[in-house]
């Protein structure tokens, strides 16, 4: 039969031949290496564009099929080496803990994890101490060098092993499966219900580390029973983890938390509530630089400010569709009449809040207001005041809008998932023509705007319309192929790689989203430009065109941050904190000595701030080591060490936090520090 | 008996002799003119301190009385010109429509009304229409010179009249009164019932404007009969009137709702919701020029920034005291479990509701927010982030806050009354030593603000404790006595002239409001800094002092601008919306003569945006005229008017808006151009 390798070449094999004979054919080498296929089975024309699909290394090739080699270097080895290793941790537990009872442990994006209940054992609860001997029971295990054995199972002997086997959740994953597409896998005496793949054996699994424990309800339904979730991760070289575990304590010493407290950027209060987050002075300063850099962009580019109320009438999001329809995600409504303890004596409540919760619009001022979840409604009200002619388009309203959602409070954490945000909103009015130049404008200041931030590895996805169902999306055909072809080609003349995804678009428009990979490779949504033919539409907007015919003008949500506080999150764990000279809250402090330079160092801040640098004097009567200690501590950018010598000499001594062995610039006049730091600036905000 | 004089002379009449005879003795020119008397009586042991009363020219005066004879040219005499012009509209109406019932008919401000009930008359209502042939019947009964007569009656006489009479409201207002307290006025056949005092008779009353009806409930009360109110105003001389009238228009045409429009500064939504502002492009210019000035001086200050959500959960406002004591004038809170109508199935909101509407504390996440009606409580939060030492003090914290109240909607208009605004706030947590600096310092800020904004004309009202009911305060005699002396000295050493109202402080702290006098004269509360022992003692705040003992802070609350809504609708009242050029949305608008000198209008406009100008260039094919005439309506500051003459020479002809004929400004250098403007800005700012 005849294999195809992904660079075209084809290998002739002998009937029946696996994945490891294929490998074996190559090089032994790679067949050492070797931990699973890909194969793409030959197009047929029942199925013209068959996906690939990972597959066990000692399964059957067939004579057609396009296939890789997966080692430790590929995605999919990587996947099938970690479910493998889960399944070894399964094996580790029951052999430590007889009687539990497992649930689901796939692999996931860095290690894996398995769902138990130890419910059964007799042991109470897992806690990280008992973590290590499993590590060890499950690298005792792989040494003994078991195959991981596929065999095809009918339901009724699946249901009679786990029946006999006592587990009822696998029972209950069985129930949901049917007969011809059961496997199990099996390692050692360890049987388990799983679709596959796996790595060969248990031998290449050399490194492993648990991680962590969580609770995690059964199937994500919080009225199941609790499990307890085991993270781990494993490798075929201790090497691998030893570096694998250097990057986490990276990730951990970058936590956005952890730096927004160490670094006074933000707090939360409980009695403010979860995910609303409060800045202190020196976030509250840095959201405002990135907020007027912003500004100043927009303003150069057309954009009108304004500024809108964080509440509306229930009305203006019932014509919208937010209300009731994403009341889950909300804030509960403030209802008129329910003043809380404060009703005229013999009022209550109850009726008109009836009336509310039918969802019946009411008349007249008192119907019940909600926080804003979005900006677009009100500023729909401002497109709307007055008649627009075609000429008057685009217009483009930009508002720095606080809005407020309803997350569940297991989901929030830092500034990344939070209650209340800010979003660097603005919504285009445009003719239909003008939807391809207003994208182009829109990933330019999406771009400058990651520039200056030093984000430099980024790709757009650009989510369409599933062409296979285009009935469930608003406006017609003609419509949405012109709006694609504008986005693919505005995207195309920035020069910015896309990636397109059928199918992702929202009902009511196509969109274009970065995703951004920050110093440590790992992947955020941030800017997005998105399309919307509905809310016209709802709202009844129109324009009137060269022939004085009214027409529907088509809206564009877009916000290059995205959120400032998730914006500002990620950037805090991109920089490690050690944030761009132009946007650090405090970008110099001046270390005099001793006391007798605070003087001079207070002439030298006065110079600096008239120059729009933002300065501190630690006047501290302490050691300049300590003052040094503690700045670089704050990661303050910029510390000028002031002695007798730079007193006399009209000079500063300077200091770069973060530069290492270079972090001594030596001794420069305040005039040729002062233009060096606003060269540096202009450099990264693009205005030199 | 001997009368002396308001200048201290003393005057020898006849026992029994009246103020009219005071007059005649002082000429019969000021007799002519005498509209009433202002009567101190002598003091005696009893009355140490006889109040001055304003009293009928014909009444006798005592023994021992000081007198001011009062002509149309003080406050007295025209209050009892008005209050005599409303018993003449009343004397007319009833020979107009039999059967009127009257309410009261008081003098006010600027003017008179008199609130009637026309239900007995047949007659539906009052129209605009109705108010001439009023007017002119007035005019009718003025030339009929009757003496308005004062007559005591008791109370008995008093019900039988109007019993007789059958008016309802009258009876209403007799329930209240004694005997020997009740007076009665008589001109012609009209008869009230009125504590006076008038004018002699009706002659004076020359020239009658009736300027508008409105609805009145009686005695303010809603569940009252709602009565007409008949607005009016009177002068001895019909040039008088005709000032005044013009007066009002000027008022009018600086309504700062109708300049708001016209500028398109800001508008409302009814989907929205009434009381809350969206800011247009324009508005939203001119309130960002603000804040970013205010930053500068307070960053200049030594203020820190934050920023703090919109809500809070309701817990917070538990401890602030907000809630649920002052519910009527708040949003209604935000309950949980009641997300309208996409409850899960058989879920119902009663439960909950009443365990919040009981004001109980409910504990955990599910309790419900609020959204802030001020923001002291969340800065509360940051303060107590951490311990804090003596050194630390003062801690200031800015925020540019918005808050919502639920304003009543009757109450609501433009931006003088709304339920969202954005306070200027700040809050200092400071040691009782420092509350003279900081007053200084806060009332230093404002006079600032005031300055650059053309407001000259102001006082401070310093508002003290009832020194007779010190119990009701929070805080100790000798703290209360250090801080009002702090106070004063404060604005006496910052060169402030103050009125001190004893009684007026809140129960909390003392406070300093700025009453600032507009170009009309008419007065506006906008600063204010106000002391705070309260919240420091609700939230427990603390510091530890030299000997590391714990101590309670101050706290002030101050905002220079007060609302920028506020400010701004008064801002716009004062200069008519020629507003300062610093403030100006647009400050320069470029005229081109000819579409050929679009491009040299796009450089100039360039070159003067460059220097931090907001400029438009008005590229439209219209004739200049129109160009200009458009540009005056915008009220923008400067216009630029380029021709090929000026596109050759590099120069703008310059044109000022408002400076009437001093207009023309002829050419100059754009150079010379910008620098003229950017000095005049800095003059106005104050950074020069």
């Amino acid at each position: 039969m005849q294999i195809t390798l992904p660079d075209g070449s084809a290998r002739e094999l002998a009937s029946g031949a696996s994945g490891r004979d294929l490998a074996e054919s190559i090089s032994s080498g790679l067949a050492r290496m070797a931990l699973a296929v890909e194969v793409t089975p030959e197009a047929t024309p029942e199925a013209p564009k068959p996906a690939p699909e990972v597959r066990d290394l000692d399964r059957p090739l067939a004579d057609g099929d396009t296939v890789s080699i997966l080692t430790w270097d590929s995605d999919g080895g990587k996947m099938a080496f970690w479910h493998s290793s889960a399944h070894l941790m399964a094996e580790a537990l029951e052999a430590l803990y007889p009687g539990i009872h497992l649930g689901i442990g796939p692999a996931i994006d860095n290690g894996f994890y398995y769902d138990v209940d130890l419910s059964n054992t007799g042991k109470d609860r897992l806690t990280d101490e008992d973590l290590p001997a499993i590590e060890a029971k499950m690298k005792e295990l792989a040494r003994g060098d078991s195959r991981f054995e596929r065999r095809e199972v009918s339901k009724a002997e699946a249901v009679a092993y786990f029946e006999e086997k006592g587990d009822p959740y696998k029972l209950e994953l069985l129930e949901r499966l049917e007969d011809g597409e059961i496997t199990f896998y099996q390692q050692g005496d360890f049987v388990d219900l799983c679709r596959g793949p796996h790595i060969p054996s248990t031998k290449p699994i050399k490194a492993v580390k648990l991680l962590s424990l969580a609770g995690a309800y059964w199937r994500g339904d919080e009225s199941r029973p609790q499990l307890t979730r085991i993270y781990g991760v494993s490798f075929p070289k201790a090497k691998q983890l030893e570096e694998h575990l250097e990057r986490l304590e990276l990730a951990k010493q970058r936590d956005h938390r952890k730096l927004g407290k160490e670094l006074e950027l933000f707090m939360f209060s409980d009695k403010v509530g979860p995910g609303l987050p409060i800045w202190l002075p020196k976030g509250a300063r840095l959201r405002e630089t990135l907020v007027d850099f912003l500004k100043t962009e927009q303003v150069a580019r057309g954009y009108e400010p304004v500024i809108t109320p964080h509440i509306a009438r229930l009305d203006l999001f019932r014509t919208s569709g937010h209300y009731p329809y994403y009341s889950d995600s909300q804030f509960p409504p403030m209802l008129e009449g329910q003043k809380g303890p404060a009703l005229p004596d013999g009022e209550t409540p109850e009726a008109r809040t009836h009336d509310e919760a039918s969802g019946a619009a009411t008349s007249g001022d008192e119907q019940g207001y909600l926080l804003k979840p979005m900006n677009c409604p009100h500023h729909t009200q401002i497109y709307d005041r007055k008649p627009r002619s075609y000429r008057d388009l685009p217009v483009r309203l930009a508002e720095f809008g606080t809005v407020y959602r309803y997350e569940q409070s297991g989901e929030l954490g830092g500034l990344t998932r939070v209650r209340g945000f800010t979003q660097d909103d603005a919504h285009v009015f445009c003719r239909p023509d003008q939807v391809k130049e207003e994208f182009k404008a829109a990933i330019d200041l999406t771009m400058t705007v990651l520039r200056a931030l030093d984000f430099t590895d980024y790709t757009a996805q650009v989510s369409l319309r599933d062409p296979e169902n285009t009935t469930k999306y608003i406006g017609d055909d003609a419509t949405w192929d012109a709006a694609e072809q504008a986005i693919r080609e505005a995207a195309a003349e920035m020069g910015l790689d896309t990636v397109e995804e059928e199918g992702e678009a929202a009902f009511y428009g196509a969109k274009l989203d970065f995703m951004v990979k920050d110093a440590l490779g790992r992947s955020w949504q941030l800017g997005t430009v998105q399309l919307d033919y509905n809310l016209p539409e709802r709202f009844d907007l129109t324009y009137t065109d060269e022939n004085d015919q009214r027409q529907r003008p088509v809206m564009i949500h877009r916000a290059p941050f995205g959120s400032l506080e998730r914006f500002i999150g990620v950037l805090l764990e991109h920089t490690g904190g050690n944030l761009p000279l132009w946007v650090a809250p405090v970008q110099v402090r001046i270390l005099p000595i001793t006391d007798d330079q605070n003087g001079y160092a207070e002439g030298v801040a006065k110079e600096l701030r008239e120059a729009g640098l933002r300065v501190e004097v630690d006047t501290r009567s302490e050691k300049t080591g300590r003052k040094i200690r503690d700045a670089e501590v704050e990661k303050v950018p910029v510390m000028l060490i002031v002695g007798r010598k730079e007193a006399e000499a009209g000079t500063v001594s300077v200091r770069r936090h973060g530069l290492g062995d270079d972090s001594d610039q030596g001794a420069q006049s305040t005039a040729d520090l002062r233009d060096a730091l606003l060269a540096e600036i202009a450099a990264s905000t693009g205005r030199a």
